[in-house]
């Protein structure tokens, strides 16, 4: 299959990888041709689309792996280019703001060739030079169809990724927004907020005093800030759903340490372990 | 050296492991000499000591490697079979719950042997079965003697820190219980309130929408309850603070998405990656 990935990142760049050893033929697009001249040369995409038109033209499969914030705007440049049957993805952290960005730039309904997705995998890191072959395998990715979806649009979609090890779920974009709001987009918020604390602090000793711990709560924190913002505005109201109940409990777990209420923070934190224990492997 | 360690967990058991490479002798205690059995077994230690008090007579140094909420108990159990001369030290991660409980065990002064110590290293797993060697290589230990306390003990238990490749640090146990509230006791509760948010979802479907982020956030959730319970209590007035000042920033976060305020929250996450940056290497 001919495939064009528009912004060759951590999660674009990755699919390239492990899409060209599956054997497509894998075009680049991105914002300056030169700055991905060094993918071509490593052989892992088959071309850098100096004319994105024709690229677009040719292709059967358009991922957009461009962030949330970007991907409206991306949209509309290539879509007058593809061509009737060619499916388009995106790769975005949150769905229901990407179904209504792409919908209004519709004339109010998403389109039938547009599959929304997002594949749960990354890194702290960022852009291309951050990517990596195997990035995907063992690894969800999650397809949020509306009713104006092509059922065969999202099995093309589908079949790619099971193509490069993941497994595919499909949600609404609604629940898909509510669980990524506490599994990733809350954690990502509570990372920055601790490092943030430390930074006040500003105590140079402070920093010979952190161990591995600090270090996992804090990895987070070295994330790209403008595709965080991003997401975090676009998850508005399901991040705030999220944050608040955080605030509640943490607010209620200060009060029984303030109170030195024993028996229920012996309580809560074994029945926490206990959840912990129940994650399923990685 | 002869060494007595009291506790073979985690700590006890790592540092046995390091000192017997490093030459010297080691008996642990335990409360159960028949569960430290395989210790003695693998050649961990010398000898588990079926009998505390000649074990304790014959030490020069003896580490006590029990949790914050056993140690004035332990203490005060071999105390009196000690000989003069020998240095005690702990490894409890907070230190002025420590000076306070053994002082006010000693008649209201610290004894001049007695040097308490916290050494910056560990896992989120416990007991003996998750003792590693080489533990301690890199990292740091603080020591936090007072005005009472021996400098030529202090002297010792630095050096035994320095055999197993630590770096020690001296301060005063307010400045070590503040430093370590912000970067190992509030990051320990920030890990048990996600883990405990996302178990109340108590959503099956969630566990699959988990990505290497929320993992890592919640690694620390998986760390013995008992004894994390015992630090925030024994820390409770600095992590109370930490955990106030926590509360406030994550509120003016949630404000600030609440408000869509895209300026703001580019400039925030864009400083804190920066402060993450700048912290030392692991």
């Amino acid at each position: 299959m001919h495939v064009v990935i528009v912004g060759l990142g951590l999660i674009g760049g990755s699919l390239a990888r492990d899409l060209r050893r599956a054997g497509h033929t894998v075009t680049a697009c991105g914002r300056d041709a030169a700055r991905l001249a060094p993918a071509r040369e490593q052989g892992l995409v088959d071309a850098v689309a100096e004319d994105w038109d024709s690229a677009l033209a040719a292709a059967e499969l358009v991922v957009l792996g461009v962030p949330v914030g970007a991907l409206r705007e991306t949209y509309v440049r290539i879509r007058p280019h593809v061509s009737a049957g060619t499916v388009v993805t995106d790769v975005g952290s949150t769905k229901g703001s990407v179904v209504r960005d792409i919908a209004a730039a519709c004339g109010g309904h998403l389109p039938a060739h547009f599959v929304p997705g997002h594949p749960i995998a990354g890194t702290e890191h960022s852009g291309f030079a951050a990517s990596v072959e195997g990035l995907f395998a063992g690894r969800r990715v999650v397809l949020t169809p509306t009713a104006d979806t092509d059922p065969a649009a999202v099995e093309r979609v589908s079949d790619l990724w099971r193509q490069v090890g993941a497994q595919v779920l499909t949600m609404t974009p609604q629940a898909h927004d509510a669980a990524l709001a506490l599994t990733s987009h809350l954690p990502q918020m509570l990372s920055y907020t601790l490092m943030g604390q430390f930074a006040e602090a500003g105590d140079g000793a402070l920093a010979q005093l952190i161990g591995s711990g600090f270090r996992g709560m804090t990895r987070l924190a070295g994330s790209d800030p403008v595709l965080w913002r991003d997401v975090a505005l676009a998850n508005r109201a399901q991040l705030s759903l999220a944050l608040h109940r955080y605030l509640e409990r943490l607010g209620e777990l200060a009060a029984a340490i303030d109170a030195g209420d024993e028996a229920r923070l012996g309580k809560l934190f074994a029945a926490v372990q206990d959840a912990h224990r129940r994650l399923p492997p990685a």
